[in-house]
């Protein structure tokens, strides 16, 4: 080859492959996993695993995969914020709170005795009774989403109460973080929960208002697809914010898709646009987390005790703590509520990564954290389906949604 | 600001800064270009050059946004592809071969001629030349598909003939290149040209066929969203087999578009979709460009008659290279084909980044070929306009196409 074609193909072309494999590999997973009426996210986790460095090797997590990987999860949660309208969210306030708030001490106080009962390291247990407190909403969602079920009370106060799960669990996870540095400083844990609570209040009181009054304006500019641009333009600029802020950049990408939920609502080419990039960012997020997994740490047996015992306690804390805080709407609904909570997916998961970089946790426990947080994943959606029956069958009868609303839910089924 | 906030923020943080900037800009540069009837491409690119290291220094080419740029520009290029059947190209071959090839011989003469008039070295006039030889597809097609004209008989030749000129230009920048390593390795080269023209001629004559007939079964794939999802692994697929061969990556991608063509004709949701992902990205190719510029080199006189005359000399041989070419349809549209044929765009661009990495040419000769491919650029598309008004008005007459392909050209012009 020559010089030119060797300067031409070399580095770019070895990264086009690598990104051609971990989609090809998503893909497919995904609609194998599908076709056994399983999440698509937890087939192109188990992607990752397969072609990553523990079994066949065909690519590895490297600065560019950990910056497609960050730019999916961002659109992952902006697609997952555009679902839920903060109006929706205020109605249900109160009672969310309470399940959040119940839904994050019961959890981590589970995960933190049974780690300490374990023999594990203070700094361990803290860890992993943190990675239990998040909820995933994106997996929720897509399953609610998937029957028509999102404008449901109980829906809407999962998805209420998974956000403000998110941002206790990130604070819980700084104040964690210091601890395992050495230091904890009160006043500077003070100021970042003051942000983020103003933060957020401010994008959901002031930002989605706006928004939604602006939004006839903005979509005549850029061609007629101004709501679809500044929808990219938000995102990224509020990922940013809450980055500096403190919090994880996926919470401001998802205040940006809350902010835009009322004016995007009867807007499938925006949705359909939306989803084009998360149908090709996403799965570099989902692999990339497989890819991180070494498979070696399973051969020991206790670690597979362990990963067992920290699911199960995943599980019961989150339906007893979530259900508790619903227990007043009767205990059908409140099992929904505790259910709902239940899937860890990519916060649980991201925990596990800043453990795993501040050399807290090891890689047995990234494993541990990892399969709980896949787990919980996989257990709760037929669950949830078992526990939503008799509402669906309710809408069979009463005819499906509005057309823009099938659009928006369609897209949503295959964000992941 | 503690430990963990620290972890967690800083690279990433600062990256997903960078790229909002670099959205932010080319999104208000391209609707300003657009409000004064200007490429929206151009101003893109000068969004890059405000942005760049030369003015603002608020964002600067890294390894992360030269890979965001290749990404963006394979997908730019499949769009592209995607509204280029072959079926079309092969009725228009042989005329827009004779196009194409006049089309290389004569503004790679003139520039070579006209850098070495200047007193360049022989490698410098070279890659001058080089620059001159590559079309920008992109461009014109964008400009044709908003008049509704993409399926004028003189648009499938400026089409077919780009395509031609794009492979003929890659093979010569490759003999070029070696010439600048010092060696020039026939056999290589000669290996190069047949694995580029088998390449293309397999997709034509097989792979689009085969895809086409295989559509309806990939559609119902991936919950009903199978042909986008083949679209995105086939086009980073056969980016990669043409990185591997030893052609440019977008040459790959061009060629998935067009076996796609056929079968993503009347799927409105696949080509939206697509334009989710190329608005997002494509962007991160343009403002890379930009700002690459080094603004200080205009401070010299000789720099900017240089860069007069090469764009005089780059306009006037592709106008009267493929103008010849196409003498035998009659003088106003061989003056059509002449004109679809000026923009240099992207694979100029693209030349003058490889002279430029290889020390080849210097920041001054890179400043002077990137104006050349800018002007071009921004030259061809009013000129366009005037000599296919009568065009226009006869489709005036009879109405606008289907609606299928107005939602497909509405979307492929917004891809700059």
């Amino acid at each position: 080859m020559n010089y030119f074609l060797a300067a031409a193909t070399g580095d770019h072309t070895r990264v086009l492959l690598t990104l051609f494999i971990m989609l090809v590999a998503a893909k497919l997973m995904a609609e194998l996993f599908e076709r056994l009426r399983q999440p698509a996210v937890a087939g192109e986790i188990l992607a990752g695993v397969i072609i990553g460095p523990s079994l066949l090797g065909w690519a590895a997590p490297s600065e560019i995969t950990n910056i497609l990987a960050e730019i999916g999860v961002i659109f992952l949660l902006f697609t997952v914020g555009l679902e839920t309208k903060p109006t929706a969210i205020f109605k249900v306030g109160k009672q969310a709170g309470l399940v959040a708030v119940l839904g994050v001490v019961t959890p981590f106080l589970g995960g933190w005795l049974l780690m300490k009962g374990w023999g594990a390291t203070g700094i361990e247990a803290l860890f992993v009774g943190t990675a239990m407190v998040a909820t995933s909403v994106g997996i929720t969602a897509r399953v609610l989403s998937g029957m028509g079920l999102l404008d449901a009370p109980t829906a809407r106060i999962i998805l209420g109460a998974a956000v403000i799960d998110d941002i206790l669990g990130l604070l819980v996870l700084s104040i964690v973080s210091s601890m395992a540095a050495g230091t904890v400083n009160y006043l500077e844990i003070l100021t970042t929960a003051g942000l983020a609570i103003g933060f957020t209040a401010f994008v959901a009181l002031v930002g989605a208002p706006v928004v939604t009054r602006m939004a006839p304006r903005v979509e005549r500019l850029g061609n007629g697809q101004g709501i679809f641009i500044f929808g990219l333009v938000l995102c990224l600029g509020l990922s940013v914010v809450a980055g500096y802020i403190g919090v994880a950049a996926i919470i401001g990408a998802f205040l940006a898709g809350m902010a835009l939920a009322e004016a995007a609502e009867d807007n499938p080419k925006m949705h359909r646009q939306m989803s084009g990039v998360t149908e090709f960012l996403v799965p570099f997020f989902l692999v990339n987390i497989g890819m991180q997994l070494r498979l070696d740490v399973f051969r020991s047996s206790s670690v597979i005790v362990l990963c067992l015992l920290v699911t199960l306690v995943a599980v019961v804390t989150k339906l007893l703590g979530c259900g508790a805080g619903a227990l007043n709407l009767g205990k059908r609904r409140a099992a929904q509520v505790g259910m709902g909570m239940v899937p860890r997916g990519e916060v649980g998961i991201i925990v596990a990564q800043i453990g795993l970089s501040l050399a807290v946790i090891g890689a047995e426990l990234y494993g541990v954290v990892l399969f709980m947080a896949v787990a919980t994943t996989v257990i709760a959606p037929p669950f949830l389906k078992l526990l939503y029956a008799s509402e669906v069958a309710a809408r069979e009868e009463i005819g499906p949604p509005d057309a823009g609303g099938i659009v928006a839910s369609e897209d949503l089924c295959k964000i992941g």
